[in-house]
């Protein structure tokens, strides 16, 4: 399945204008799913191309794309059958829609084209299962570093396996969606007895979230190039975080509500082949990883990634600046490592990548690591923050550049005030 | 809707005959829901009575029971449908099918039995999420003293709040499936660098699981009463657990794939109302609880469980005796905690208890507390086992006794042998 095509050339031009503009996340060789809809329309898949949208679920209706002859797989307002199709459908309907967009083989004639500014945007797919990795050293070290001392930043097993826990999926939502700050059980270190009450160490984490595509049976482990092959596409992820509720709660099974209350995830699902010509390998490896971790190809991506912070009433700084190359662990040895048990896997789970860190201090991925647990504020224009306020507005964008610019879009949130409950 | 009613009359007969037998874990007063097949035929929804199933599905169609006008809710082969629906609709239609079922109200006219020993059992209900938690003091004591030492054997949080965690809905399967002992990670405490094969340590955990039937939205946390109600039945359920992958992966994040390549549970869905007569309280309280977790009714329930362990080609012997009641949590404080943060919950979310361990030695839930992590085998009648061997065969059995006896049917698995693979 892997490997460079047409849909790769960087000399192809949409006769949708936008697509060409040199700064658009979505020229024709990005082509993204989604679920959006129009005033109050039943949700429809479609494509991004510039700053429209083409509707995927008309052209089946019209017969003018048929990924599966008598069946309907952008009819449900969900991109999950179609993703469950054989990987070759997904490669091939991407080729038919560049031809359809393509300035020389295309044109408007029988398009459906939504304007994105007209559109709201829904959950892209259903979430199977929602699980969350920790495949950052950097970052890895920076709280393991503050939770538990720098002698034991990096546990022993770190070095050896893709460290994950099983997360939440019904609380994933799509960008955009106010988040309302959680209560929970919080204990001040100097506390005999804990309290309930809303988080005061509210936080974010700058994720990529991987997509699997075609399932696996229960007792049949992946290798890392059918796990590769097996993911259908990329995200950005913000996994909030209640890091108060979180160190009081995790020890001896790990997060539960402090990452239970939401995570938001890009309307755009950037599909793995179109960041084919973008692909580069994990880091060095400080220790040989055992056999069913290897990896035959590069399976990591180079994606720049941004935060931007807009304080309650404020303008937006951007707070990190960072790159998903850095990470350990490739998103290809997270779901081998997942699936190595027999776990089976399914169409629509979610493989968050941990948050994504680099080595110098203005490429954190989340503010727990910028504010080093709350000690250094940072300055956002004449206001200072050490976690989120309420009102804040925190947006991750990510890109890759090379002969082309291309682009996930936002992933945005705001925070509304806790609920007063169970006081 | 808590209370005792009609169907709770332990003077009510029914004309299944075999439903009368003082020993059957299926009288009329229990009525509990399941997914069965015949043959080739498609999985249909049925109430176990006696030796019988009483097709739910052909009543539906027939226009015997209606319980959503408009609607079909057991043409699905699932269980989601129906426990979607109101809480007062899954009661009047419980007090239904007890009046056609009845000696003296009903009769065989128009019904359709199939025998339990003709039929399939199926996963009674699509697992939209599996959270397991830790809800046995002396288990988490028991494990903690083992992996941690007696002065860390409970965690500072523990008297605090239902320790939980996300566990992995993809691989819960329904009793009588095989179960392949999985491979992964294993590192001895003298080696320098892990390696990859077969579980040596592979044990059992015995639970109840409560399945969650009204949702709840995201950002609106049940009371504790909102959260007894939404709880449509319990089943049990055994979260096999691979000992030796545990330990070395679930630091600092908590158990991953040493608990994902499968959960068993029993194919009859009990009702909540069912348990009515045998809710008890849960134990002292050894330390207050805050008021989001207080409860203003007994919660818990009185269910005598039992594990019975077949070493393969040998016999039947009941290595644990415990009780349900012994839970520190109920599942209505799992659930209300569950939802503290905003977290919504949904139609088939599955809540393990956490093992069942009691104060004595023959009641512990797990071979890890029995064999004390292996020092003390276990005499099988000429065999010993520490831990779950090929071709052992484990089977949990749970009943309430009162003025009749309910119960809950077996939850039976089998080991087949590790897949050669990654090595």
């Amino acid at each position: 399945m892997s490997g460079l095509n047409a849909t790769h050339d960087p000399a192809r031009r949409s006769w949708v204008e936008s697509a060409n503009a040199p700064g658009s996340d979505f020229p024709i060789q990005n082509l993204p799913f989604g679920v959006f809809s129009e005033g109050d329309g039943a949700a429809r898949v479609g494509v991004a191309i510039g700053d429209m949208i083409l509707d995927l679920t008309a052209l089946e209706q019209a017969g003018t794309l048929v990924p599966a002859p008598g069946e309907w797989v952008f009819g449900d307002g969900v991109l999950n059958p179609f993703m469950a199709l054989p990987q070759h459908v997904w490669s091939q309907t991407r080729a038919r829609i560049a031809e359809l967009l393509d300035a020389e083989t295309g044109g408007p004639e029988g398009q459906i084209l939504v304007a994105q500014a007209d559109a709201r945007m829904h959950l892209p797919f259903f979430v199977r299962s929602f699980t969350d990795f920790y495949a950052s050293r950097e970052h890895a070290s920076n709280v393991g570093s503050m939770f538990r001392g720098p002698d034991n930043a990096l546990m022993p097993n770190w070095l050896h396996l893709p460290v994950g826990y099983n997360g939440r999926a019904s609380t994933v939502v799509v960008s955009g969606t106010a988040i309302r700050r959680p209560n929970g059980q919080l204990k001040a270190p100097d506390a005999a007895v804990p309290h309930f009450g809303p988080c005061r160490r509210l936080d974010i984490e700058l994720e990529m979230g991987a997509v699997v595509g075609t399932p696996s049976e229960m007792g049949r482990p992946l290798t890392t190039e059918e796990a590769y092959d097996a993911i259908f596409g990329y995200v950005l992820l913000n996994d909030w975080s209640a890091r108060d509720i979180q160190v009081w709660e995790y020890q001896p099974l790990g997060p539960f509500q402090a990452k239970a209350f939401a995570t938001t995830i890009s309307p755009w699902v950037v599909t793995r082949e179109a960041l084919e010509p973008f692909r580069v390998s994990t880091p060095e490896r400080a220790m040989p990883l055992l056999p069913y971790l290897a990896e035959s190809a590069p399976n990591n991506f180079d994606i720049r990634l941004e935060v931007d912070m807009v304080p309650a009433g404020g303008t937006a700084k951007t707070i990190s600046r960072t790159n998903y190359r850095h990470m350990y662990y490739s998103s290809a040895q997270q779901l081998a490592h997942h699936s190595a048990s027999g776990c089976a896997m399914c169409t629509g789970d979610l493989l968050g990548s941990g948050t994504v860190s680099g080595q110098t201090p203005d490429s954190l991925g989340s503010l727990l690591e910028i504010t080093w647990n709350g000690r250094d504020p940072i300055d956002l224009g004449g206001v200072s923050r050490t976690f989120i306020e309420d009102g804040d507005t925190l947006t991750l964008r990510g890109w890759c550049e090379g002969d082309y610019r291309l682009g996930f879009g936002d992933c945005v949130g705001t925070i509304l005030p806790a609920m007063q409950y169970g006081i």
